[in-house]
């Protein structure tokens, strides 16, 4: 799963969780889907704003994104762990060292026993040249991180593995 | 983005789509989304059955995938790529050749402008022991694959950048 933090205003101060459970979902609009526990501070300021965001972080900020998936905005302040920057939206905190940020307005709640799933259009998405191949994110280069459960553990992108979108015949290619 | 191969039963066949919008979103029951444009061949069949499968494959199915991401099962039958199995529900059809296979019972489902989302309980997770580590699936050991968009790419899993769950002090880290 992608590595994400999420971000959000609760109770009048920036916070942010690492989530995993982040996917695309509906292509136009664009919206994302963040999946949240119920028993987490995130949710609460989310369906007061109506508002998100998620940013994803360098492997080089990995402890402050694990930090984030470890300790609660329920007793611990963490609206000074990243120097942060805002958009059109107010309430949608995101993180200026992160290469890709997406700033999200709640279009849709979906409930279930133990998590909601967020649903968010993407109003606007942050990155900077640098981070560009060929006017398009480039993922190496943003040199984003990968999560597994339940063994726990972070890992980089790896190879070029192939070409996507792009197979229209198997008889071209050779057969196991 | 995670690389799966969803599959169906449609109009008494079994067919697979590459679809890459796919995550956990509920901890208890164990839900998993996966959001499909409705001009797909794919949500027919799972609305009709009430059940799907999510196959993540290796990388050295790139070709097969893409090829179940390029082609429709409206005008190609895609029942004969790989080597099937069967859960107990009968109307999931899993690839024998994918170290991972999860089998989803539909459980609710997410209408939104372009797409569904199709939530599904996780009723059975098959894989083989050579595939896991201390009890554990490997994400290395599986050597499955991430998609990047727009840029439309096929990555393998990199190095490990660190364990999860684990920083629960930032001022035991070198801050940049």
């Amino acid at each position: 799963m992608p590595v994400s933090l999420v971000g959000s205003i609760v109770n009048d101060r920036p916070n942010f969780m690492a989530v995993g459970w982040v996917t695309r979902v509906n292509r136009n609009p664009p919206y994302l889907g963040v999946g949240i526990n119920k028993a987490h501070y995130t949710p609460a300021g989310i369906r007061k704003n109506g508002a998100f965001s998620v940013n994803f972080p360098p492997a080089d900020l990995v402890a402050e994104t694990d930090y984030c998936g470890v300790v609660s905005g329920k007793n611990t302040d963490k609206s000074t762990i990243f120097e942060l920057f805002y958009g059109e939206m107010k309430t949608a905190p995101m993180i200026k060292k992160c290469p890709l940020c997406l700033e999200c307005k709640l279009v849709d709640i979906h409930e279930m026993p133990s998590n909601v799933l967020f649903i968010g259009e993407i109003v606007a998405a942050y990155t900077e040249e640098k981070y560009l191949t060929n006017g398009q994110p480039d993922v190496k280069k943003m040199n984003l991180m990968i999560l597994t459960m339940p063994d726990n553990n972070y890992w980089s992108i790896g190879d070029h593995v192939g070409k996507a979108f792009y197979t229209s015949s198997l008889s071209l290619c050779p057969r196991p």
